[in-house]
């Protein structure tokens, strides 16, 4: 018997799941989904031999002008799911392939509808070094990390979840393998594999209770907003499971099958590793063809990084959407940060740049002022960083390793932090390899950041590109520590100083406390002038 | 008539060239060549037609072991020549061949003797992130750039090899097409092509004076022990002789050519652009294929790169030998010089940090003293770093631009860096992304640079990689301004600190003069105890 499993997955932040079954060979009302939520045709099929190797089914969904082809998998008890993503509003209908006759040609229909609020569909790269949702609203990422975290007890998860509904943070990576640390000596409820622990698997059968635990925890996040950055391998199996050191093919059936399943979830970035290099048991070639099966798998292109340890991937490679690089000493400075920029020409997300912490290791010492100082810097510099902290709390679990609770002082400055950059836009490096500590978009925007320096004044100043004499400008003084934004009284005025400069007509300063951790917004004030045409190019004179 | 016309090229600095003229059709005394210096087969063949385009003539070089096929041209007057540089001692011989009759078929033999003394052979990439010769005597790049001094009067030039002969440089950066700058208002003696200047050219003629000429310098650097880095094209033109617009195929004939006459002098470098993305009549598919056109030209694989303006180059690509970066604030400080080693995992060559000079634009207004500094940032990153002065003399003319003297105070200082680092093995960061401004080899060697810091003292502290309790070190203080090396008294004996490094056992620390500029220098002492193994991996922890 045929049964369609319609998950109508309302984003609105913490709604209820709602399940409607249908049966498609009646015409009674047809399902409804919302744009970019998950249709799932749901079948029944064999469970002699092995399913998961023996069963293949997949579907092809069509609007009038599109055919998207959608891999499907075994979930066990008999039950095949193909699931599907809707990337526009109106009448769909698919029509299921499988070598197997019971699930093959089976057809329905659905009506996809508007989006609901809090639904911007799934994130992409925009203007080269930037994100924004499918529906155009930029996403500036400001991540955090919790590796383990959907590996712990329900209670634990549910509070990692509250956790992170009230923190600053829209995206999180964490790891689908479990991580052998001292808090999991004992062994899991949940494995990817049937099998025994520590090591007897039969890597040919997954365990559908384990994936579907994970997309339950994926669909937790995109129901608060937050963007989940898949990590699909990791080195800290170190051999108690195995699980980072299984056969290629292997490999690459458990990423088609990770994909099949989570693919359909909007908030789903892919990130092939982390530390892929401390991984000794795959190369580079390894790396570029799991690259290239999750590329293969997923009809909707969803970001695709790898994280390294000492040595960074060629992210240059095709296949890499943006940059997801370990080293903390990059955002120190900002030119620095900007480095990477033009060698990939990609976003640039620092995603591990050593954790708010109090451990002896030293990846894990920054105090909470180190921690946001490398965020403004990152953000200057026209990328983005992420946040971990191994701040061990009183049940001897941290937040990067297992969730819970967040204890640090970083979280509310990256909000305000947050707050800053939703009122600004794309910001991209003002004046390149002269002026570092400044970003924005040219003519209109400037954000500049003092880092540890302590000036008691700035004298305005704005590089030529897009500047002509006579154009107004208002500057906010920001403490980015405090988390206060002070308006400067007054205008400022351009007029050209030299052949690089202009600086306001009165030779104006800002005022500036002559602390650390201070920055400077300046902002047109529009008027009816004409704007001059940007330039052909900027050559670095 | 076949002649060979063996050109023995003595390597010794300022020795003469030899010509021996030799007819092979008598058995007599065979010609020889030293290793790595270049055999010369002239040939005299049909003058009717284009001899460009319609001969083709080659030779196939063979040893017992090797069999090495060399593109041949035609140098005007109805020769043609195919040179060729033996990297092997012992018999070769070699075979013609060509769609002429005249030119087909002819054979001889030479004997191929060692390298005269000062020959080393060309320059290759070793150790990933560094330069040796062919014979292993390592070079380490201390460049300069001179873009248009071969263009000069004769007397300028010889003045300009007078200078580098008495200069620390061993690399010289020059444009093959002539820069149009106000210095060369009227037209020049030579142009790569025959017609009227500005504009009539016959592109299908190449012009071989101009070539010859361009040889003759080659060479000339060559027997000063300077490495020629050949801009193929450059966006200086500024359409005035349209070398910088040429159709594709004309580009193709052009690299070919310029190809067959150099690759044989084996100080030549192959540097495809001078700021490659100012020439908008080309794009990145253009530089590609051009990069192609190269290496499938040249049967010695020469070192290739590709100089930036604003947008930097994938140097990832598998053609590019080197990383060729402009980009001044990348060697502000180490921490930012040793991140695009990581990116490109080759040789990093800043071959433009900004120049020494007084001029108005910022590009030429580096002080001495940041010049060295930028120098020293660059090899404590473990890269390479190149030289630039436009201080205006009375002439009117630059080093940069025209060539002529030196006048800038950084040569000397630079010199002194050579000899630092002709004592040095090649130096690697230490602990990469944690202490930036220290490179060495793990265990033996370590140059540690203050740069614009005052410290009056260091604590002596070594990275715990290769170091135990017990090992014996000297200790060196350098005033890279002031040239000194001033050995600190005693010993230093490690002895474990914590997880990361080891201190003197005693605490001692290594007083240094409260003034900017200065390195320290620790060697150790060999001593009869054995090293501890290097580890297998060197984690960021």
């Amino acid at each position: 018997m045929l049964r369609v499993l319609l998950k109508h997955l309302c984003a609105c932040f913490g709604s209820l799941t709602l399940l409607t079954f249908l049966t498609t060979s009646v015409t009674a009302a047809e399902a409804t989904v919302e744009q970019w939520g998950v249709f799932e045709v749901s079948l029944t099929g064999p469970t002699n031999g092995n399913p998961f190797l023996d069963v293949q089914v997949s579907a092809r969904f069509s609007d009038p002008n599109t055919n998207i082809d959608v891999a499907g998998f075994y979930d066990g008890d008999g039950t095949y799911r193909v699931r599907f993503m809707p990337d526009k509003q109106g009448r769909w209908s698919y029509n299921t392939r499988s070598n197997r006759a019971e699930l093959d040609g089976k057809t329905g229909a659905f009506m996809v509808t508007a989006p609901a609020a809090g639904n911007h569909g799934p994130v992409l790269v925009t203007n080269t070094y930037h994100f924004a949702y499918a529906d155009g609203t930029p996403l500036r990422p400001i991540g955090t990390t919790s590796y383990n975290w959907w590996h712990m007890s329900d209670d634990l998860e549910e509070q990692t979840l509250a956790t992170l509904a009230a923190s600053p943070f829209n995206k999180i990576r964490s790891c689908v393998f479990p991580k052998h640390v001292g808090t999991n000596a004992n062994e899991l409820a949940l494995y990817p594999f049937e099998g025994t622990p520590p090591k007897s698997w039969d890597f040919s059968r997954f365990d559908p209770k384990f994936f579907q635990h994970l997309e339950k925890r994926v669909g937790d996040l995109r129901d608060r907003g937050i963007e989940a950055d898949v990590i699909l391998f990791d080195p800290y199996d170190k051999g108690r499971w195995g699980f980072d050191r299984m056969p290629a093919e292997v490999d690459d059936r458990y990423v088609r099958c990770i994909v099949s399943r989570l693919a359909a979830y909007r908030n789903v970035w892919w990130s092939l590793a982390n530390e892929y290099d401390f991984n000794k048991n795959k190369t580079d070639v390894d790396w570029d063809r799991l690259f290239q099966v999750v590329q293969a798998s997923d009809p909707y292109g969803h970001l695709r990084s790898i994280h390294n340890g000492f040595y960074i991937y060629n992210h240059t490679k095709p296949w890499v959407t943006h940059a997801s690089i370990q080293n903390g000493s990059a955002v120190e400075n900002a030119g620095r940060a900007e480095l990477y920029r033009d060698v990939y020409r990609k976003p640039i997300v620092y995603d591990e740049v050593k954790y708010e912490g109090n451990i002896a290791r030293r990846w894990g010492q920054l105090s909470a002022e180190e921690m946001v100082f490398r965020f403004w810097n990152g953000i200057v510099a026209g990328t983005y960083v992420t946040h971990g902290e191994v701040l061990t709390s009183a049940q001897q679990i941290t937040w990067t390793g297992e969730g819970g609770r967040l204890y640090g002082q970083s979280p509310p400055r990256l909000a305000f932090l947050a707050k800053v950059l939703s009122e600004s836009p794309f910001l991209e490096p003002v004046d390149k390899w002269q002026d570092t500590n400044m970003a924005g978009q040219l003519g209109d925007y400037y954000l500049l950041y003092f880092g540890k320096q302590t000036p008691t004044s700035w004298t305005f100043e704005l590089y030529k590109d897009h500047i002509k004499d006579g154009m107004r400008f208002k500057v906010d003084v920001i403490n980015t520590w405090n988390m206060t934004i002070t308006p400067v009284e007054g205008e400022f005025v351009t007029k050209k100083k030299d052949n690089y400069h202009f600086v306001d007509e009165k030779g104006r300063v800002v005022p500036l406390p002559g602390k650390p951790y201070i920055a400077a917004r300046i902002r047109r004030v529009p008027d009816s002038t004409t704007m001059p045409p940007p330039p052909d190019s900027s050559p670095p004179d």
